[in-house]
């Protein structure tokens, strides 16, 4: 799959795209990270992409027209499934939203940034506002680098042992059951004797009663 | 306030370190964050930071030894106010733990990685597992740099128009209402008369009902 990412900080992001799995899937050809400088996209010497607010509120707006140039430009070249703004009063990502993304072909995503983006712009060009939490970041970048992530780390193949990405926390709508690892002692803290005991079936029995019960405990809102 | 991260893949973090509102936060001196190698807290010449889980699961886990290496020789510097762990299964992120967590003086985010990491680590040495939504990231980092990114942003000081932070998102517990920039017409596509009108009570009132209209429709529970 292809995800676009149209940004006024691609610096911020070059590190995460270049030492992340997004590298990985990459480098396997399962996956192609694209950063756009918004910028680039601007007609005036400043290369301005803000202004200020009508009604006189505080902060800085992102301009209809540098986007509406930066999306238009990809959509001349390929057909894409989903036009996403990143927003907190959007729809809540989770592990659902980022399975069906992954299996789509091209996406772009717009991080916002300043106080956020002209209206006209989610109204007209945005075709999804996905929100990764009910928190305000200083932009859309870091919200971009989490959904691409949990996208593209489901692609089939991109994690060496895919049975590590289906027993994931969320995938049955189901909290993991606690892991260990060695020493079977450490400084006094001890691996339950079950996981220590060989026994297969006792094991599995023992890791379902877990997770189920952690669940219950502290997200039993899963479960409905 | 400073925050410590401890993280296997320091390189991720440092685009953002040194990119984003923590940048400017630290040129201020309102905020110090400091990133550490787990790897440098390891004993042997593989710094190997990982192993199999006990009872045959997929996946590989952090080892309880380097992280409480690492979080020993922190402690034994000054005082922490928490000790956090970033996993899906953990307490809910919001911008009232944001708010809170920007009122601390030394905190230390330990990020997962691969599988996750033995459960003593979390029973004895994490004092808050911190959550910033259902969904899995491959590391904790992006969600160590989402946490900061939104604590650190809320420290008085840090964004440089003071006004532009209090009317976020969530910080009533209700969504922004629709912001427009010039210009007042771009392609057909127009801003609401009211915002070009100048009449101040009137915009606010508008304001206050947008948000309103918004937060009903979208985000219901917010408001409960």
């Amino acid at each position: 799959m292809r995800i676009d990412i149209i940004t006024v900080l691609p610096e911020m992001l070059e590190g995460f795209v270049n030492e992340s799995i997004l590298a990985r899937a990459q480098k396997k050809g399962l996956a192609e990270i694209h950063l756009h400088n918004l910028r680039d996209y601007t007609t005036d010497k400043w290369r301005r992409v803000d202004d200020y607010p009508y009604g006189g509120f505080a902060g800085m707006v992102m301009q209809c027209e540098p986007i509406d140039r930066a999306i238009s430009a990809l959509k001349a070249e390929r057909n894409y499934d989903e036009v996403i703004f990143t927003s907190p009063d959007g729809e809540q990502f989770n592990q659902h939203v980022a399975n069906d993304l992954s299996m789509l072909e091209n996406i772009i995503i717009l991080c916002g940034h300043y106080k956020g983006i002209d209206q006209r712009v989610r109204d007209h060009l945005i075709t999804r506002e996905i929100s990764i939490g009910d928190y305000v970041l200083t932009g859309g970048e870091l919200a971009a680098a989490v959904m691409a992530d949990a996208i593209v780390r489901v692609v089939p193949g991109v994690i060496g042992d895919e049975q590590s990405a289906l027993s994931d926390c969320f995938q049955d709508d189901m909290l993991s059951a606690p892991i260990y690892t060695r020493p079977a002692d450490y400084k006094g803290w001890k691996v339950p004797d079950i996981l220590l005991s060989g026994n297969e079936a006792k094991i599995k029995e023992w890791e379902m009663d877990q997770a189920m019960e952690r669940t219950r405990r502290l997200r039993p809102d899963l479960l409905k």
